[in-house]
């Protein structure tokens, strides 16, 4: 296996935009990593979009194909991965294989999701294909009412209240306020969060992500690659670990419901990957699209005991200027949750962080941050270790 | 990159059935696979499942974790791939990466889709989303509309009629009639053929393939594995080739309209890494879904001319003895088409003639064998060379 690098970025606005076309919003990101990158088309030898809605809500599939020929790359291996709000860092996980295992000098991983022009019981229906059909959304479960049932297990079981849960949508809203591609730049208090709407008891406004639609990109290349656009000045980011794991996709079929087994394997993988403990752990972007999964995230990564995942943070340790930053750019909450295109806004955004150029985002000094993006209530779970070589 | 060996088959028999349920008939596939190759569960370290339109017509996505935990190798790396009726051999494609780049030792590829549970105006629409949607689709145009459009074409560039194509379809249904996993078991003639009702001018009923529900799947594993299972009876079958090539998702924007692009580099990459000429090729499990792909197929595969492949096979080079035997279990005309899975059905059926095990269909001691999975009209091609190694 050889070594990857991430040497291009690419993103758009993550926007609620009913007229915007998929496609072009996918060229937009590619390009704009392409060219960040320095590279020239014909390096590139493999094109990966990562998606999870388009074959539904816009009757178009086949999209590695598609967004290869939109870029002037037709003729490319191309092809798209799917798993669920996974897809885009799976998609990655594909580009790791494609650029460590030696078939593709430089591939090009693009996110995907365009979901605003349908209408919001479309656009349900399609989020909760990620669930499962047979025991979960055939009985009318959607992607909120999971995630409710999870929150509610939870807080009956440590004995904690709705309240407990602000500080993550809080801090996420901090965050996103300043970033200019983020989609809401709100900020809020526990007040604002407390008296936010109710979805489906105990989930509220404040505790989801917003529909949106936006793609990202970023350009995976050898060592050799990444060094040759070093020497044109570029950072030198490597991808030090990359993972996935799995678990059921019922709830009920769970070992223990209160342990997200697809983080443990996925964070205990790409951490022995890259060889490193949680302490050298800078920035940890994980998939906060709702507070509960916040919570059980950093339980399951081994941030947080058993319970107390929820209570981290509310000493400032998640600030950017905390002991563990998340959500540096406003996270899925605030930032915007455009599910197959995610993961790979989690990596652009890391890529900043590493490399200095977060503006008003930025963590001090970053030297290893994890992405962790999450498929479902989290069935696939799909994590990445960016380090900063010097 | 390592060498990557296939040492396992499975497959349901391709049927219509809705009441079949989609994951028990992966299940089923992979249980057989996994059975036939020896292997323990333990062994397996990734899951990939090729799939078109469960995200729309059965309402589940997230097939990799789910196939994963239902087979029980809940917590592996998982992950669904998607290149419409190109799907399970890109899958496949993937899961040769992950095995030859050195990142699992054994992998399992599952190809499964499930089709007749819905309308067929839903699976029509399903279908389409393998086209261009903006340019094609959006215009009313269907998945037989389009194939319509090229068999006009080619009938009207190169003065052929309809009954130069029928050729494909006997011989097709000459070699499903002996395959008991097959789905249509009938034997046609040129009357038949001609007399077969007219779905869009001057696509026949007999030049389409059949809606229909299966499941497929193959055990990729290292040489060090592969001759593990030798050493247990089991044949030396080698992924000599896998590469994917593509083209414009529409037909009007392709170069050449009468030339599969995507088909021309897939052949000429999988051949490249396999080291082989047309000559040496035994099988060309091709993508017979319609006799004007199968034509054009195997002029933009080398080897008919341009205008000619039409032509090819009038004289019996196609059937089982002849020069190069293509669709020898029936193909997607005869076997069936359940879309996801047919690129994995082809690797199965043609790991079957590699070892001689291929019964009333076995094809005169073949050493290599090339298989061909065409997403859409030729926008996503995935070909992959299988050697049988002594």
């Amino acid at each position: 296996m050889r070594d990857v690098y991430l040497i291009g970025i690419g993103q758009t606005k993550v926007t609620k935009n009913a007229g915007i076309r998929g496609r072009y919003m996918a060229e937009e990101a590619i390009n704009r990593a392409v060219a960040h990158a320095g590279i020239e088309l014909k390096q590139i030898g493999m094109l990966v979009t990562g998606n999870m809605t388009a074959g539904r809500l816009t009757h178009q599939q086949q999209l590695g194909a598609l967004h290869a020929d939109v870029v002037g790359l037709r003729g490319v291996e191309a092809a798209t991965v799917e798993a669920a709000c996974g897809s885009g860092a799976a998609a990655t996980r594909w580009g790791v294989m494609a650029v460590g295992g030696g078939f593709h000098d430089v591939a090009v991983v693009c996110g995907s999701e365009r979901m605003t022009h349908a209408c919001l019981d479309d656009t349900t229906a399609a989020l909760a294909t990620a669930a499962d059909w047979e025991l979960e959304g055939i009985n009318g479960e959607s992607f909120i009412s999971l995630n409710a049932r999870l929150m509610k297990r939870y807080m009956h079981t440590y004995g904690v209240t709705s309240e407990d849960f602000g500080h993550f949508a809080i801090t996420a809203h901090e965050n996103g306020f300043t970033n200019p591609n983020g989609f809401l730049h709100k900020k809020i208090d526990m007040e604002t969060y407390l008296n936010s709407r109710m979805l489906v008891d105990p989930v509220k406004l404040l505790d989801a992500p917003p529909v949106c639609d936006g793609a990202a990109a970023v350009i995976l290349a050898t060592e050799e690659v990444a060094r040759a656009a070093h020497r044109q000045g570029l950072p030198l980011i490597k991808i030090a670990g990359s993972a996935i794991g799995t678990d059921s996709l019922a709830l009920d079929s769970r070992r223990d419901m209160m342990v997200l087994e697809g983080v443990v394997l996925s964070t205990r993988r790409v951490m022995e990957q890259a060889g490193i403990k949680h302490e050298d752990i800078d920035i940890f972007e994980l998939h906060d699209a709702y507070t509960i999964i916040t919570s059980l995230s950093l339980e399951a990564a081994g941030f947080a005991e058993k319970g107390k995942g929820v209570h981290f943070g509310k000493n400032g340790e998640i600030t950017r200027t905390g002991k563990l930053p998340i959500s540096t750019f406003g996270g899925l909450k605030s930032r915007g949750h455009p599910v197959g295109a995610t993961g790979v806004y989690q990596l652009v955004e890391t890529y900043m962080q590493l490399t200095g150029t977060a503006g008003e985002n930025q963590v001090p000094d970053p030297e290893f941050a994890l992405t962790q993006n999450v498929g479902g209530t989290g069935a696939t779970v799909v994590s990445h270790i960016l380090q900063r070589c010097s």
